[in-house]
Parts: structure tokens; C-alpha cells; sequence
């Protein structure tokens, strides 16, 4: 018999998803894809060469023309991955390419690209463009996914269902009050979102903008005011819609740990949201089901199957993206005045963390508009432990009748009771001679309700859904 | 021969911090130990009681009663870890062992120990006390450091040394302006501190309040108002001190994934400053030297070695945090309303994450404040490379003389041609055919002087040192 | 009202195990204690001086006297760990301490203490020292685990439960193939346990054994012999019962990245275990049930409570290993002949994850040995789907009879259908036309009996309990 | 002024290596593609049905038909990606193409496609497969590795330099004996990939091979044996040259967690070998430089660098793996029979790890096999020291003469005096009082000169050169 075929002919697609479903095809795909990531260093580049004739030290017209010719579409992505092999970063090899783009058509403005700049500005710059571009699209999706969460917190304000602690039920709580937690955790995901600060990097070659105050020199008009360097980061900023940064911060990478950790939390609540969903789901529970358009869930073996999908690639998501964010943290410890190494372990790691989280809020969006929530299960899994759910309720009750702890172990022994006889509680309550007289039937009746026991859920459900976005 | 002893005898030092000499002995060892542990969680019990008392639902005496007896003093810490097998954690053994010690004095008031509450309500806002405390000493040394590196920065604001880049001379820059961007990134962790909202837990046994509801109805003079939680909330927020949180978090872990994230960036921080000092250092390299006090960074082999201890603890500390935070981020994925693992977690991990983080802000500070830089060996280094430092600045200044092509093809060949033959590179440029002409001995000697090309090094750091500890 | 009171007064109990109850008192602690690591280390410092001797390059009696005074009771753990921060290691100061103990009963062996060695020597030397301690209890509590996971899935050889993937029912699987996985992956374990070669340290101060030479060559009776430091290697291993290293590994860390893996590797195998009783014991699924000895798994709150805490501390310690496994096989890139805080970073990290990964290997003997498995329930579950879990082989019957797809598709409908109106799958199967004349009832009835379609779970389950502790 | 362009238009790259230059254009890259993970599934289609063939439960034609079309280039493959989305993983939408690839050249074939199989049965499979493939290539550039390093320590057995330790000289060592560690390291990955077995996947929709069962059944000619399930494991493994597993393992992951742990351990192998280049090649050290071929190395700012590119892109992987192998590590976790979620964050954590390690390593090759060590400037290194890496022996001669104390601090002393007066220590020995009649000047010469001071390098540097790659 023959052995399994060797490696494969091109055209070779190194990554177009197929391990990777939780984003595939969504727009945070796209929005960080190499092609993406060379179209913002080529921003970066337009951006810098207009943010130099803002200040007079660069020919507006080359300007003009470097920005034309700043389209991704006309390098070869591939040929400049492979070439950044030779100088461990793929601008010095972005930057002679670009040139020639430029002098094809302008040849006075080639001189002009790249000016006193350094690969680590443009790479940077490029990466806090793709960060916001993607940080965009993930907003957005949360606050939809949000909102569907508040659709379902305000129509499932007063639906009970078992609260479960350490994987049993404990006391009741409402399904409001768990789609308006989940909800509250996306909405600290985008506040943190909004407290991002991401800045365009112009240090130059070791951090002291040396090069762009020669070249000012050298290309102005005048005198290069002591300022310049400020100017510069203004300028830059102002053209990328980036912020301008204190200080050049090639080694002091507090933006990109920063992305990590906002990327994680969002991963993490999101996540949270996915594992309570494949909870209510499972075929015993049955109180939540994913939405199930033809075809979706489908198992390749098990015709009756409809998978959870989505709340399992949200999972497979907030499972790897902290560990992501763990890295991004570890690249502070950046040497010198440019790490050789810890930099350049940031940009696909980076990348990963955003279209991971960015592919599970897109998903989330599904997974919370078609959500369908089932009252009645939740109303039948209450009432399978009889009682047990408010024991807590009823000590309560009895502790200034009895005594605290005199009451506490009443119920301690009656539900090992009920659950060694398996006699409902309510009966084994109702035929415990120390509550006679204690504790009248219609009393012991309404305290063994379980939607009589549900707290402040209905409040906490309505200050909670009162957050907006911005708080 | 014999074999090596068993197992020593008791008692046992569990952990006094023979492993992990960055936080031996300093405050924030004592500020996260069990004993302030315990100590927090006493006084969440005791607070609880007071915001209780606040609300007219828990006798005063009783309350006072609760506030005097909370003292981690009256238990034994060592049978509560103990305890804590039988019940996942330790604060149901620490009720009851603390509702003993309440009863001793007053029995009246045992009863309203932990009214209504649940073991984690008072674990987490033990946790967030702790975590209060410790973030305060850590602030303080973050500070004391910024102030030692602002001296430096103020002091060497125009020494000039090499800036290094993939571990090799690249351009000049200035000690001070390394300084300065150590300085700052301590001020983005004091920031990222001091933007942290760390709550009280108060939800009863599964965040719906419904326990502290029951007991007010049952301890209180009239109706429970509406808004009972709210005021709960906001009087226990008083009480200790922390923010009243918008819901109950006991599986919405923002609070904790924060914490981790500011802890990871601030190690990464420090880890920063400690892994230059640690090139700074290198024997060949020796610009910089830490303080060095009789005994300290004595080798046990080496006589003649005073082993740069204060950075390599720092850095020790900055290699480990950043995976704790990993996994305080991995925790926000907490299913149901009190989670079976990951909340148990978190409470040793975000221990170790703070006293890692505040033991090596205390030795950063004896660091920066004892910092011995070598100006003249900075000088002596930069010299070394003879003007290869400044390539790029002739490249520039050739660049509207020559083609930019053309001027940097002629610097490679020179720096190629002074590396090859071992002739210093202004040798090679003085005698370079091309540039008679086109570069007076003048010029070529100024264009050389690496203290003339550090940029905009001076007025960035004058910038930075602006920055106050509040921006 | 008072603010919360400030730190507590001295003594502080730094870590006596409150915040991490999955080790508190088992004997991993101990095996890992500040205690322990001392004496492992003095057993070290004895060894070596046992080793030399044996070689003749130490006065045996001196050698003897080191090894008597090597107690750790002897010395003041607490003062070493303060003196630990002027050297960045307990090392110089624990030799300081040691030469003064054997000074006080032999003067003239302190002379001999640590005779040639360094600090790491020491310190390696005791951490494998502790690890083979530790893992020696680990080893035996896995095997205890997996003999009970044994006698489970013999027991249960044919009892029938839902297999259950993506959180849904699946096809029927049995309760003995599950513990019989559960026991195959922590025989895993043990075999990667067993697959370790832990060795001693001995380099000297930059690991080329200079030192240990040099002394042979002044305590020696002769010319020291081509192969001494073979020889050392092997006499020292001899008498630490560690293994002989090929060459000094004072930076080249294998054995701690061996371990980080292995113990990663462990918790995750006993992490499995856990999580999936907790699911099998949540209250809609109670498959299974805790052991529940008198108090254990009490809620401080809900008197009905009996919380599978054993597998919730065992989940506790796999979700914190892995990260720490990570920091360990970072550690690997560990520069120079010593590292200035990466060797730091290993020793608190790896007596985490030995201590935890022992603690949850000792709570799963416990949790192996009590656990409570419901067949009752198991097949009450399975009927709840009614003939769902096997649509699968419905399907598989068919396809010959009506071609694969549309036997698939025929089976999807009926589910959906089933799904849709409530009416039980058999029911819709009967009635549906096409299958009148392709399937007999009584062929349906039994094709619908999920105990019929266990497939080779019974021979699995056989072979997989031949595999013996050592396969 | 424009804002910068919005998103780049199709067709899009998604990701052909630009942000991770560590492997782009690497064999790795190519083995671990998309399109070789597709084709991998494939072969594991057709591996099964040839081995269910071997068992007379397939029919011989319709292997060979499915053999034959087992073509990742007839398969669309991001087609195949996006429908991912509606089921979690690619394998429903691979075998639902797959199969119309089979029919539409022989239909009856068709129906034998994935044959009672399951998806996670094809996907491990195929990354099993994958796995295989690329540690070959791993393998091979590790043993190529390897054999530059054994070439570089023999030719530099006995080339002194200065022996580093936290950061400092300390004693010399040989440069043979650092390359002979970093080849031992080398030798331990690859003996750690040696111990892999990576296992065949056939367990069927829930691990009881029920599925396959059923159709053998059905298509075969008698009973079906006992054994069966051992039987198509075996035959499975054949076709594929991977090894049969002693149990599904759906959710017993050994197999990917010790994968990870083994990318975890090279890639810190291969990443200690490049911080130790990265540190002597720093400008002030210059021991060793990287191979520079027109190009390589060059910065896009100064001309005069050539930067370390290729430690630095080996460092770069080294820094990301190990986070990676912890998320793996992570996934031993898996609930159930099949994962909801850990399964899924697998697959791209995996490959990442895989072509980030394998590419490192192809990447060493050529840092290895170019490396230009400087022998000279070693020698000009440890002269600046002038004596002081020699005071641990000439303190060990001393010892016996004046006492261990006294010898110990009168090198302290010296030391220190050295340091504070610029004199060098060989004028402080000689000119000390103390040592007149106890060290004549001969002997202080000898005992100064750092090539007599190198222990056992020479032959710990013979010995390691003897291990093979099978030890």
C-alpha cells in the first residue's frame, strides 16, 4: 500500500483561515491581514511625508505624490515578507520598493520617501493604524452584541431560573439578571476600548528624531525651530488620526501592552458569555439554544445534532488570546534604544490577538440576537430540587425564631433527609415537628416559591441596563 | 555512605521568602501575607456589619461588638487554611471561628456576624483591601523611584552616549533621555494605578442579594426600600473605603483582570529599567554601575565581583509577572454565578502578582537612587566606533549633494572599508575621492562629533520631566 | 464611623497555605517548605562534601562533620531569606551560616564547606533535590488515583451514559470507558514522571569546574586525574541518588523545563478528571456526586449545599500550572554563564506548580476513591433524548438501504421534527413512510436501545486497564 | 489634508508572512500551510478508508478511487474555511466536497467516504500528520545546527574568553565549551522530539468507534471480531506512519500538550543560542558576529549597521512559544467526549508553534554555520579585567596558606582597591605585604594568566562532542 503523499504543489495558501473559523471571513480578517498591515505602512509613510511639508520641510507636491502612490495594490506583499528575512523587518524592504513606486511616476519625490525616518516608526505607526482600524470594528460588534443582551435582559427581567454556584443551584436568580451581567462586561470591554491611547512613533533611528531635525535642516526654508520634534508628532498625529506621543517609544511599549490587555479582557468577557450559553445548553439543562439557521451546528456524524458553533468559537477564542496578551505585557522588557528580538515579537502576536477577539465579538453579535432563552425549562429545572433553592431563604426565616445556627442545622438535616429519602423538602419540612408552630403552611408555602426569593434582580437588572455605552 | 535525610522536622517555614529574595522582608511581603489576608477579610466582616448598622437593619452595639472583636490576631491562621479543604475556601471556617470570638464577648452580636452574606462577598472584598494596601505602597515606591530617575535625567540631560539598537551602536542619544523614558514609563504605571475602581463584593449567595434582603426584612424597623442593594453597596463602600460596584462581580471579573493587567504592565516596567542597567553594566561595557553598599552582590566564589543584584531581582520579578496576569485575564471566563475552579484561582495568583510587583518597585527605588553612571565611559565607548555612529546624519547631509542613493551606498562602502581594513572611518572619508569638493575637513570634522547629532534628546527629556504623576 | 484598621502587628504568617487550599496540609507543602528547600539545600553542601572526599580531595572526617551539622533546624530560614536580597540568592549567606554551625563542633572542617563551589551548584543541586521529593509523593497519589479509577471502570465496564460532546448529547458512551481515560492520562503522567533525569549542579563559578579543580589540585595527595570532573559529577550523584549531567547546566536548563512540562502535563491530566465530574454532578446532569464526609463541601451561606469541592480545588491548581510551565521554558533562554534574573525566576515558580501539582494529585486519591457514580440516573438521562443519541447508526443502517445522503437527510428531519413538536423520535421514525418496508419495528427497537450501541467501549475499556504503571 | 485611505480592496493576503519573517518563505511555513493541513485531512480520508479496506470492510476500488482524488489542489480551501463558520470546523464542509470530488469520477466510491468517521477523528489525524511532516524539517536543521556548533568547538576547544555571570566577568571559560552547550541543548530537542508518539485518531462520534463498528457490519462479509477497533487503529497507523493509540483521545490530549512542550524546550534551546550571540556581538563586546551576505543585516536608517538579524529572529520565536505550549498545556483540559471550544483553540496554536520553532531552527542553520567568532578580541576582552576573573584561584591558593577567611578578603580587598585607584591587580598583589614569602612573583604570574584558569573546558568540551543525536 502506499504511504501517505508528500507536502503538497503550490500555489500554497499559508493561512486563509481554515484553522482559524472564529474569524474567518469576518471583517477583522481582512482588517488585519497582511495586505492591510502594508496598506497602513504606506499610510504611515504618506501620513509622515505630509506631516513634513505641514511644517515646511518637505515639498508639498512630493508630498501629494507619495501619498498617490501609497496603495498596497501596487507592491508584492509576498516578495516583501520573503525579503524581510535579510533585516529582520519587512520596511527596509517596503521602503526601496515604495521608492521606486514613487520615482516611476515622480522621480523628484523618491528622494523624499522615508525621510530621516526608520523602519520601527513606520512598522509602529502602521500597527497602531491596523490596531484602531480593527479596535473599530470590535467596538462596534460589542455594543450590537450589547444591545441584543439588553433586549433580552428587559424581556427576561422577572424570568426565573436556578442561580448556580460551584455547578449547583444555590439560590434563584433571574435570566435578566444574567444576560444584563453579560452585557456589563462588554460594556467594561469597550470602555477600556475607549481609554486606549494609540500613538504614531517618531523617534528615528535610536529614539531622538536625529534624522528628521538633519533633514529639516537640510530641506527647510530657515532655522529648525527647538520644537520641531514636537511639531513633527502633532503633525504626524493630526494626519493618521492617531495620538502624538510624549516621548518616542520604540522600548518603552506601554501602547502595545496596553492593546493586550484590553484585548484579553474583551476575549475574557466575551468568553464569559459563551461558556454560561454552552452551560444553559447542555441537553439536560435545555434553558438556552443557539440560534440554528439551516445548515448551522450541523455535525458530520450525528444527524440530530445542532451544535452550539458560536459560543464554541467564542470560547476557542478567549482560551488563547490572554496567554497572547501575557507576551505583549512580557515585550516592556524591551533593550536599548531598539530590542533586537522582543519587538519583533510583538507584530503577529499582536495581530492574532486582535482578529481573535475582533472574529468573537463579530460571532457574539449572532449568538446574542438569535439566543432563544426558554422560561419554561428554566421554571422546570427549578422546580426538579423542590425547595433546596431557598433553604437559605428559610434559615433566614427561622434564625431570630430559633437561633441562627439552631436554624441553619434544621435545614442542613432536612435537606440531607429529603435528598436520603428523597422525600420533596416541602414535605419533610412540613412533618418536622420543631417547626410546629413555627412556621405555618401558607408561610412555609410562599417562602418555598423560588420567584419570591430572587432579591434585588429586578432592580440590579434595571440600574444595569441605565449604562450606556460610554460609562 | 549514607543517603541524604528525609524530610526535615517540624515546624516548617511553608514560605518567609527563601525563593523569592525581590519581596524578602519588604512591606508589601507583610501587606499581602495570610495574616493580612485574614486581617481583610475580618475587616470586610466587620465593615458588612457597620453598613448594615448604617441602614438600621443591624443593631450598632452589634456592629461595634463585630468591629472590635475583627482582629486576625484572635485566630489561627494556619487551622483556617487548614479548614479550607473541607469547603473550597476559607471563609466558611473563619465565620465560624469568628462567630466564637464575637460570642465570647458578646453573644448577642455573634448573631449578626456575616448577616445574609456569602464566603465570597467577603473574600473578594478582603482581596480588593489587600490589594488596596499593597497598590499603595507600590505607588509610593514607583514615585520615589520617578524622583530618583528625574534626577538623573535632569543631571545628564546632556551626556552624551551611544544609542543602541539590535545590540549594536546606531546613533548618539543621552543618559539623560534614557532616564527620562524609564521615568516615564513608571509614571504610565502609576497612572494605569491610579485609573483602577477596585468595589466591594456584595451579592449574597448568588449575586442577587437576596439573603441581605431577607435579613434586613427580618432585622429591620419598617419595608425594605427599592433600592436596599444600591444603599447596601454605597454604605459598604464607605465603610471600607473601595467603590461601590454597579453589580455583583462574583463571575464579572473586571476588578480582578484589571489588576492583573496593571501589574503585569508595571513589572514590565520595571523590567525595563533593570534589563538596561544590566547592559549598562556588562563588564566591556561599564557606563553604568549599581550602588554598592559593604556585602551587597558579593558572589560566594568570586572575590572581585559586585554582581548588579537590585536589577537582576527586578528583572526576575518582571519574567514572571506577566504570565499570573495570563491567568488572572484567563479568569474572567467564570460560568454561572459563582464559578467551581477559576475564582479559587485567582486569590494566590494575584497575591503573588502584587508582592512580585511591589518587591521590585522597592528595590527599584534603591536602584535609581544609588545609580552610578559613567559619563566618561560613555565618552570612551562612543569613540570607540569613530564615527560610525553618524552615518547616517553625512548620508543626510550628503543626500541633496550626491542622490540619497548614492550618499548611502558611499557610507556602506566606507563603513564596510573601515571595518575591513581596520582605518578609522573619518580616515576613509577624508581620503574618499567623491567627496573632495563636496565636504570641507571642517564640515566632515563637526558632521563626526557625535555630541552634535542627538537631536532633539535634550528638549524631549526637558518635555518628559514635565510630566507629573498625575498625567 | 472608623476606617478600616491598618496593617496587622507582627507575627505575620507570610504563607501558611490560606489563599491556596488545594495544598494546604498535604505533604507536598511540607516537601516544598522554605524548610524543606533549605535542608535539601545543606544535604547538598554535605553531598558534595561526602563526594569529594570519596575522591580524596577532602579530609573524610571532615566531610562527616559537614554532613552531621546539616540540619536545617540548625539555621534561621528567615534570616538567610532577608540576607537573600544583597546577593540575589540564599546562597552566600546560607554559607556564611553553615561554615559557623560545622565551625562551632570542628573549626577545622569549615574549612571544607562548599570547598570549589558556587552558589548555583548549591542551589540546583537542592531543587532537585526537592523535585525528586515532591514528585515522589506526586507519583504515589496518581497512582493511588488512577488503582481507584480502575476499580470505577471495572465496575462500570457496562454501564451506559450519554456521551456528551460540544455540551450535547452525542452517542452512548459507558462510565468505564470514561474513568478508564481518566486513569490513561494520569498513567501519562506518571510515565513522563518516571521519563525525568533530574541531575545534580556542579560547574563551579562559571561552569568549567575550575574551582573544584583548583582545590583538588591544593587538597590532594597527587596529580588530579584527567577525568575529575567526571568523576565529581558522578560521586556527587552517587550520593544525592540525582543523575550525573553531561555537562554543567548553569544555563542550559533542560531539567527545569523538563519539569515545568511534566508538572504541566499532570495537572492538566487531573484537571480532565475534574471538570468532568463537576459537570456530571451539576444538579440537572447528577451523574456522579462527591465523596461528602461530614462538613465537607458546606456552603457558608445555603444549608442544602454539599459542593464538589475536591474537584473544584483540583481544577483550581490545572487552570495555574500551565502558565507557570511557560515562565519555566522561558527560562530557557538563559544568557551568558549565569543568568542575572532568569535563574531567579525559576525557583519560586517551580515550587508553585510542584506544590500545586502535588496538592491536586493528592485531593484527586480522595475524590478517586469516594466518588459516587448513579447508573440509575445515567440511563434516566439517556432516555430523556429518546432515541436521539443514536440517530447516528439509524443513519449508518440506512445508508445502504436508501443511499447515504438521503438516509442522513431522511434522520435530520426527524430530529428537527422531533425537536419541533414534541412527539418522541421513535414515534416520528415509525410513522414516517419511507421507512415502511426498509425498517421493521422490532429492528427499530432495537436500533433505538443506546446500551446497543457502545460500541468497542467494553474491549477499550479492558485493554486500556492492562496498561500497567510503567507503560 | 486627506485622512488616511480606508481598507485596502481585494484581493487580500491574508497572512503570507510579512509580520513573521522567523519562517516566511522557511519549509516550515510551507508544511504547516493551510493548503498542507488540508491536504493532510485528506490523506487521512484515504488512509482510513485503505485501512478499513485492509480489514475487508471497504471495498478495495473505493479506497483506491478515494486514494486517487485525495487532492488538496481539486478542494477549494478557503471556501472550505468560511463554511467552517457554520460548524465550528472545517472537516463537515472538507468531507461534504470531499466526497463530490469522489463522485464525480466514481459514485459508488463516494459512498465510502469517511466511513463511520467523525471530524475530530480526520482533524487530529491530520494534524498528527502535519506535525510529522514539519518536525522532520525541525529535525534535520536542528541536527544541521548541531553539527556547525560541534564544528566551531572543536576548532575553538581551547579559545579563552571571559566567563560571564550577572552580567560580569567572573572566570574564564572557553569558547568551545559555550558552543559545545548550545549544541547539547540542540541534542536535547531533538532527543525530545525523538520520544514523541504521535497517534493515528479513531474513536468515532463520542470515542467508542461505534460508528465504524456499525459499517463494518454492515459492509463487511462476516461477524466483525472482538478486536476490531484495535484491528482498524492498527491498520490506520500503518497507512499513515503514525503510531495506534491505546485509547481515543478526543479529549486525552498527551499527544498535543507534549508537542507543545517539545516546541516549547527547542525553541528555548535555539533561543539561549541567540541572546549568547546577541551579547557577543554587541559593539563594546564584538566576540562574534553574525554571517553577513550582501544585504543582510542592513538598516533602512544607517548605513553602517549590520544588525544581528538573524539571533534576532530566533530570538523572536523564542519568545512566543513557550506562552503558546502553556495554551496547549491548557487544553488537556477538555470536558466530555469533545471538547466545546479547548479543542478548537488547538489548531492554530499548534501551527503557530510549529512554524515559529521549525523556523527558528531552519534560521540557525545559517547563523550557526556562518558564525565568525574573534578570538583575538576575547583575548583583548579578558586583558581589560587584567587579573581580576583569577580571584577565586588565587583566594583557593591562598586558603591553605592564610585561611579560607583571610584569603577570601584580602581578594576582596584587592579588588576593591584595584577598582577604587585604577591600579591594576597584579600591582596591588605584588606590592601587598601580606603575600611577601607566601606567593612568589612566578607563581602570581602563573596564577594570573586566564588561560591556565579554565578547568575541566577542555575535556567537558571533548566529552559533550561524543554524544550522538540518539543520546
Amino acid at each position: 500500500m502506499p504511504a501517505a503523499p508528500a507536502m503538497p504543489a503550490a500555489p500554497t495558501a499559508i493561512d486563509v483561515g481554515l484553522l482559524s473559523p472564529v474569524r474567518a471571513g469576518t471583517p477583522a480578517e481582512a482588517a488585519t491581514s497582511d495586505t492591510a498591515w502594508l496598506q497602513a505602512m504606506l499610510d504611515a509613510e504618506a501620513a509622515l511625508a505630509r506631516a513634513q511639508a505641514r511644517l515646511g520641510t518637505l515639498p508639498p507636491a512630493a508630498a501629494a505624490a507619495i501619498t498617490g502612490a501609497a496603495d498596497a495594490g501596487r507592491l508584492d506583499v509576498r516578495a516583501l515578507a520573503l525579503a524581510a528575512r535579510e533585516t529582520a523587518n519587512p520596511v527596509v524592504g517596503l521602503v526601496a520598493a515604495f521608492t521606486r513606486v514613487v520615482a516611476a511616476t515622480d522621480p523628484a519625490a523618491a528622494e523624499y520617501v522615508h525621510r530621516g525616518s526608520t523602519s520601527q516608526d513606520v512598522l509602529d505607526t502602521g500597527m497602531m493604524l491596523v490596531a484602531t482600524r480593527t479596535l473599530k470594528l470590535l467596538r462596534a460588534d460589542l455594543l450590537r452584541t450589547a444591545a441584543a443582551l439588553a433586549g433580552l435582559a428587559a424581556a427576561h427581567r422577572d424570568t426565573v431560573l436556578a442561580g448556580r454556584t460551584l455547578a449547583l443551584h444555590a439560590v434563584p436568580t433571574t435570566f435578566g439578571l444574567k444576560a444584563a451581567g453579560w452585557r456589563h462586561l462588554l460594556l467594561d470591554a469597550v470602555q477600556r476600548i475607549d481609554r486606549l491611547r494609540l500613538p504614531v512613533s517618531v523617534g528615528g533611528a535610536a529614539g531622538t528624531l536625529a534624522g528628521y531635525l538633519e533633514y529639516a535642516r537640510i530641506d527647510g526654508d530657515g532655522p529648525v525651530p527647538e520644537d520641531y520634534a514636537d511639531q513633527l508628532a502633532a503633525a504626524y498625529a493630526c494626519e493618521t488620526g492617531l495620538c502624538a506621543p510624549a516621548l518616542p517609544w520604540h522600548t518603552l511599549r506601554t501602547p502595545v501592552a496596553d492593546l493586550g490587555a484590553v484585548l484579553a479582557h474583551t476575549a475574557g468577557a466575551l468568553g464569559k458569555f459563551a461558556v454560561d450559553v454552552l452551560l444553559l445548553a447542555r441537553t439536560e439543562t435545555a434553558e438556552a439554544a443557539e440560534p440554528a439557521p439551516a445548515g448551522r451546528g450541523a455535525s458530520s456524524a450525528m444527524p440530530h445534532k445542532r451544535n452550539p458553533v458560536l459560543a464554541t468559537l467564542i470560547r476557542s477564542a478567549a482560551l488563547v488570546v490572554p496567554a497572547l496578551a501575557g507576551t505583549l505585557a512580557q515585550a516592556l522588557v524591551s533593550e536599548d534604544e531598539r530590542s533586537a528580538g522582543v519587538w519583533h515579537a510583538e507584530w503577529h502576536t499582536l495581530r492574532e490577538a486582535l482578529r481573535l477577539t475582533a472574529g468573537a465579538a463579530h460571532t457574539a453579535v449572532e449568538l446574542a440576537e438569535g439566543l432563544d432563552a426558554d422560561p419554561a425549562r428554566m421554571r422546570a429545572n427549578l422546580d426538579r430540587t423542590a425547595g433546596l433553592l431557598v433553604t437559605e431563604r428559610i434559615a433566614a426565616v427561622l434564625a431570630p425564631r430559633l437561633g441562627k445556627a439552631a436554624a441553619r442545622d434544621l435545614l442542613t438535616e432536612a435537606s440531607a433527609r429529603s435528598h436520603r429519602t428523597g422525600t420533596p423538602l416541602p414535605e419533610v419540612l412540613a412533618a418536622d415537628a420543631t417547626l410546629h408552630g413555627v412556621l405555618g403552611p401558607e408561610e412555609l408555602r410562599d417562602l418555598l416559591e423560588p420567584a419570591h426569593y430572587t432579591g434585588a434582580a429586578g432592580p440590579l437588572t434595571d440600574r444595569a441596563l441605565k449604562r450606556g455605552a460610554n460609562a
